[in-house]
C-alpha cells in the first residue's frame, strides 16, 4: 500500500490475440494514447517507454548466462528503479550470474537509443528490428511523441517474450501507469497450439492520482431537469404521479420524499443542478394545476399536469 | 448453483438512506418497475411481491412467540415456497414454537389479501397501514398492475424492519429476480445513530434467464465505419496512418493487422458490421489516393487521404 497502490483495483485490460506481428503492439499503443488524450493528458505529461525482452536475452546470451536462468533474471531487472543497484547486483549474483555478466547486463539496460544497442547486440535476435518496426508504426500512427525506447524496461512478469511497454508520468512522481506486452507462449500453457498475443494492464490507481495532481479529474455534474415537491403530505401521491410521468418522458426528476421546507427544497435544486421546480400545492392542485418555477430565471406560472408533460400551453423561461 | 444461482454474480443495489416514510419504498419500486420496462418486461412477466415484516411480527406476538426468535423464524419461513411444509413446521418447532403458534404463523403467511389480514391482525401493529399506503402510492405512480400483498414474503435476511419485496416471474419457472426491503435498525449496528434505510438488491444471474426466454436479450451489434486493409506488407504504415486519422474525427475502424486475403477482409466487415472498407493499394497510394468501398451499395472511389478524412470531394452510397 503505497501511492497509486492500493489493497484492491480496478483494472481495464486490452489483448490482440493470433496477430504475431509488431502491428498489434501498434494497434495497442495507439489506444494507450487514445485514452490519455481523452482524458486530457499530453506527451508532456504522459509517455510510454518501450523495450524488448530479445534485448536482454541477447546480452544473457552474450555473457554465457543459461537460458533457464532467463524468467528469474527478468524479475530482478525488473526492479532496477526501486532497487539501490548494489542490490540488483547482489540478486544477480545469487542466481549464479557472473559479476563480469552483471556489469554487462546493467551498462546494456543503461541504453537509451537504438543506434546504440545495435552496436551492442548487432541483429541477431531480431530485437532492434522489432523495436524500429514499432517506433516506425508509431510515426505512421502520428503517436511518435509518446514513445521512447528504454533498455531498463523488462516488465516483472515472466511471462512476456518479445516487446514489453510501460506508460510513466514525465514528472517521475508516480509508478508505472500502465504496462504489457507480447507474449507469445502464455497461452498454450492453459492448453491448445502456440498462439501469439499481445497485451496491457491499466489499473484506476496511478492514473487517478496522475489526474488529480493536474486538476483534470472529470467532474460528473448531476443534472436535474425537474425537482418536484408536494407542499403538504397529503399532496404526496399526485407529487408521485408528476413524478412518473414526467420521468416517462425522459426527464431527470428529483421527488422530494419527506416532510421538507421549501428552503431546503431549493438547496437540494442547487445541488441537482436542477432546471425547473414543480410545487404542488392544496389551491392550485384543486384547480388541476401545479405550480412550475424555472430555476434560473425565477419565472413562474401555473399549468395543468397534462400541458407539463407534453411542455404546451404554458412558458417559463 | 442451479440455474439462476452461480458461483459469483454481478448485482446492482439501489438504497435511499435517511427517509422513514414508505414514499422510499415506493421509490424504490418505481425505479424497478421502470428497468424492467426499459428491458421489454411487461407485468404480465414480472411481478412485485411486497409484504412487511410487522406482519409476521404481530403473528408472533399474537401467539406468545418471544421477540428475539423473529430473526430466526423468519429465516425459516422464507423457505417456505423451497421446503415441504412438514419440514418448515419441524424447524419452527425446533426453536420452541408451539404447534398451534405454526400452524398460525402458516396460515397467516398464506393471507393475500389486505382486508383478510387486517381481520387477522388489526391496526396496532402499522402493518396494514404502511402496506395500503404503499399501494396507493404505486397506484399513484401508475405501476400498481405490478404489485401484490403477499404475506408469505419475509426475505430471509435478519435485518429487515419493515417493508420487504421481491420480484418475481410469473410463470414461476426461476428464482426470485431482485428482492429488498427497508432495513431502518442495521447502519447503526456499524456505529452512529439509527438511520432508517431501504433498499433492494438485483442480480445479473435471474435476468439474464428470463430476457432469454422471452428472447429479448439486447442484441450489442457492432458497428463499424471502416475496416481499413493494406494490400501488400509494406502499405502497413500508410494503412496506420489512414485508421489513426479516421478515428482522430470520431469513425469506429478496424484495421486489419496481418496479411489477410480481401476475401477474409469482406467476412471481417460484415462481422463488424462495417460501412465502408478502405483498399490501400500500390498503385493508388503512388497517386496519393486510396480505394474508398461503400459495402452496401459496392460503389467505389479512389480519393485522397485529406478528402477521406473531410469526407468531402468524393461520393459513394
Amino acid at each position: 500500500m503505497t501511492r497509486g497502490r492500493r489493497r484492491e483495483h480496478y483494472q481495464w485490460n486490452m489483448d490482440i490475440i493470433g496477430v504475431p506481428g509488431i502491428e498489434a503492439e501498434a494497434e495497442l499503443l495507439s489506444a494507450l494514447v487514445t485514452f490519455f488524450k481523452n482524458m486530457g493528458i499530453t506527451s508532456n505529461d504522459v509517455g510510454i517507454k518501450i523495450s524488448n525482452r530479445k534485448v536482454l536475452q541477447a546480452v544473457l546470451s552474450r555473457h554465457n548466462v543459461p537460458d533457464d536462468s532467463f524468467a528469474a533474471v527478468c524479475v530482478i531487472v525488473d526492479k532496477i528503479e526501486k532497487l539501490p543497484q548494489d542490490e540488483i547486483k547482489k540478486e544477480l549474483s545469487m542466481l549464479g550470474v557472473t559479476i563480469e555478466a552483471v556489469n554487462g547486463i546493467l551498462d546494456a539496460l543503461s541504453i537509451r537509443s537504438l543506434d546504440e544497442l545495435e552496436d551492442l547486440i548487432g541483429p541477431e535476435s531480431g530485437a532492434v528490428a522489432d523495436l524500429k518496426q514499432l517506433l516506425n508504426l508509431a510515426n505512421a500512427y502520428g503517436y511518435d511523441d509518446w514513445v521512447h525506447f528504454d533498455a531498463s524496461i523488462v516488465r516483472g512478469l515472466a511471462y512476456y517474450t518479445g516487446t514489453v511497454f510501460e506508460g510513466f508520468d514525465k514528472e517521475g512522481r508516480l509508478r508505472a501507469i500502465c504496462g504489457g506486452g507480447r507474449y507469445d507462449r502464455l497461452l498454450a500453457t492453459f492448453g491448445g497450439p502456440e498462439t501469439p498475443a499481445c497485451g496491457f494492464g491499466f489499473g484506476d490507481a496511478v492514473i487517478l492520482e496522475l489526474l488529480k495532481e493536474k486538476g483534470i479529474i472529470p467532474s460528473l455534474r448531476l443534472e436535474a431537469d425537474y425537482i418536484v415537491i408536494a407542499l403538504e403530505d397529503h399532496l404526496r401521491q399526485p407529487a408521485s404521479t408528476i413524478a412518473a410521468r414526467l420521468r416517462s418522458t425522459g426527464h431527470v426528476v428529483d421527488l422530494v420524499l419527506e416532510n421538507k421546507r421549501l428552503k431546503w427544497a431549493f438547496r437540494q435544486a442547487e445541488r441537482l443542478n436542477a432546471k425547473r421546480m414543480i410545487l404542488v400545492g392544496s389551491s392550485e392542485w384543486e384547480k388541476g394545476t401545479v405550480r412550475v418555477k424555472d430555476l434560473s430565471s425565477g419565472d413562474e406560472c401555473d399549468v395543468t399536469l397534462d400541458d407539463l408533460v407534453t411542455q404546451q400551453n404554458y412558458k417559463v423561461s
